[in-house]
């Protein structure tokens, strides 16, 4: 008995992308899909109510953030996450590996696991397999993340392989100390960096050990687009085609197209929330920055394509008046058009999937968004 | 042609509070009633939606701030300020005269207007009657407000008489050249500080005038409850009981119930909103600073006497987690509340008058709230 299933429902003729669905405890997700991100419990301004009008049907949250605070025992006692956040869909939360890298302080790494400071109050604090396990089973995710390392990019080809064999060695650490496999799912993390040889080592290390979804990490740590797609051109064809594949932290409209395309399921990132706070909007027309004084008397909407709460209700002219006012709802407004935006770019890709067109999709989109080739990697 | 009327339904014959409805052209206020801010457009986290949900009225904002930024004739092009801010429900705008003297800097006054400089970026700017009549017309609020200065407390008698009759002066100016008075209601602005004789002039003078609707301001400025409610003693039954009457700036939940009893039909006031962002709410059992560390693992709700949007969904634990974590969405989740609560109060004022018993009621309320006499300025 797994808490999670995936259900192939037919590939892309035209382009190889799957559509799928995975089922949940919480309910069942439509692939490819992108996850909204709830780093502390919330994403960033947005009611449930709101991210489900959106229909989101999955959020990520972050282990080392709750970790930190509130402290998982809290969440444990308040019923875990999903209750305590008031969110009965699906979550994943992921490892706590990726924050302890680029967020603490201090880090000291060893087989046994990482020693850090907390980047809040400077406390000496461990994140281990074990630790990353007990945290996630208070939590109480749909999905939990595997301990992984990320290693930076570039990196030297030996630290990566040290680094890749004892994520792996870490994986199974995790598998052992998982506490409830009924009730939540344990994907596992390939990692190798940039280098072909470790990611398929890496990928048949993970697989042998049968976990229920493969993730792929270490990507979208700065390299050019290019080599993150030829990463997933050889590290794909390596992994189930019956388990969810996730590429962590994947979130710009070009890459959530190419990804699917390359057989990923599933995608998070920060992206669409962090650039709505600063007024930057994702439009089928491309990126609109609202604050630009050219739309002080713009009566139009965002994107004059779009279906969203926000576009259907207010004008540029109020959203970048909210902005320069600091006003939160301004906040809000792009927030909700951003995630909306993402959200119906799946919902169009699984349609073209469907419809084994998704290279038109993709050729028509870009060219829209005004994507040329050199920004989209290639 | 009137653009606001005033139907007077019962008075409360245990306490002479009055039971009413305001007539407008966005549709029929139920006062006593309480009106949440929003300053510059937008009742600060709130969605139109969620002022809805808790059944608000109508909302007031701030001539002052929108002719700073986005300037009115933005929001005259907008269509409106209804329109601008997707809220179909009244809307109150006050006249500018409370912001400019405690908000801006370097302020002349003259018998023309008020010279002063933006709090925002220093400009050199001026509002006088016919300005704030014209920069009304062009929000196009139900309700405007006519130009007045707000004299400091304490001041000396004098300086407070030439003001007043100052007041008086510019709300004749106000009339004259208010440009849409079948579309807007004008109301006038009784000053007098804590004067009788010129509280009642005041009075006299712009009842004379027959404004629609009449407000006393000058009050909640820094003087004692008690002197508070010896103003609107004196000062209430010199205004006509066929028209609305708003006490300006005045939100604490007791000043609410005591203006009520004082024959008060509107009130309007930062304060549920400006502690909301700070932690602080308003409870059935009095106030509750949320971000205290008692509160960290209270699963239950904020206040369990309440049914609003925070309390059915959320614990004092998680709220408590939001603030700490700076997540906007603990604002908006307490910010909710307190305006829920204020206009849930109001309800059960309403009801009470309906039944004969505002007087029990305000003891009981108080009781449980924690106010005893001397906080009630008494």
């Amino acid at each position: 008995m797994v808490a999670v299933k995936y259900e192939f429902i037919k590939q892309c003729k035209q382009s190889g992308a799957r559509l799928g669905r995975v089922h949940t405890p919480h309910g069942i997700i439509d692939t490819p899909t992108f996850m909204p991100v709830g780093t502390q419990a919330t994403v960033k301004t947005m009611s449930p109510e709101e991210l489900k009008a959106m229909d989101a049907h999955i959020i990520l949250s972050n282990t080392y953030h709750l970790f930190l605070r509130p402290g998982h025992d809290i969440v444990r006692k308040a019923g875990g996450l999903h209750k305590f956040m008031n969110w009965d869909r699906p979550i994943l939360t992921d490892s706590g590996g990726f924050q302890v890298f680029s967020l603490s302080a201090m880090r000291k790494i060893t087989e046994e696991g990482v020693q850090f400071r907390s980047h809040l109050n400077g406390d000496k604090l461990f994140i281990g397999p074990e630790t990353a396990m007990e945290i996630q089973n208070a939590l109480g995710s749909d999905i939990m993340m595997a301990f992984d390392e990320c290693p930076p990019y570039p990196a030297e080809y030996e630290y990566v392989k040290q680094s890749t064999e004892r994520t792996s060695r870490w994986a199974e650490r995790c598998l052992k100390s998982h506490a409830r496999p009924q009730d939540q799912a344990l994907f596992a993390i390939v990692q190798g960096g940039m280098h072909e040889d470790l990611r398929v080592q890496s990928a048949k290390d993970l697989t042998s050990m049968d976990f229920p979804g493969y993730a792929i990490g270490g990507l979208s740590v700065g390299e050019p687009k290019h080599l993150m797609y030829e990463v997933l051109d050889y590290t794909v064809p390596h992994l189930p085609s019956d388990k969810p594949r996730y590429l962590m932290g994947v979130g710009s409209p070009d890459a959530l197209v190419e990804g699917a395309i390359r057989g990923i399921d599933m995608f998070d990132c920060v992206l669409p929330t962090r650039i709505a706070r600063n007024g930057t909007t994702m439009t089928s027309g491309g990126r609109l920055v609202i604050r630009n004084a050219k739309f002080s008397e713009d009566f139009g909407p965002l994107d004059p394509n779009c279906s969203c709460y926000t576009c259907t209700n207010y004008s540029r002219a109020y959203i970048r008046h909210l902005l320069k006012a600091d006003e939160t709802f301004g906040i809000r407004l792009t927030t909700y058009h951003n995630l909306h935006f993402l959200l119906q770019l799946m919902r169009d890709v699984r349609q073209a999937i469907m419809e084994d067109r998704l290279l038109d999709f993709r050729d028509s989109f870009f060219e829209a968004y005004g994507l040329n080739d050199n920004e989209r990697g290639f």
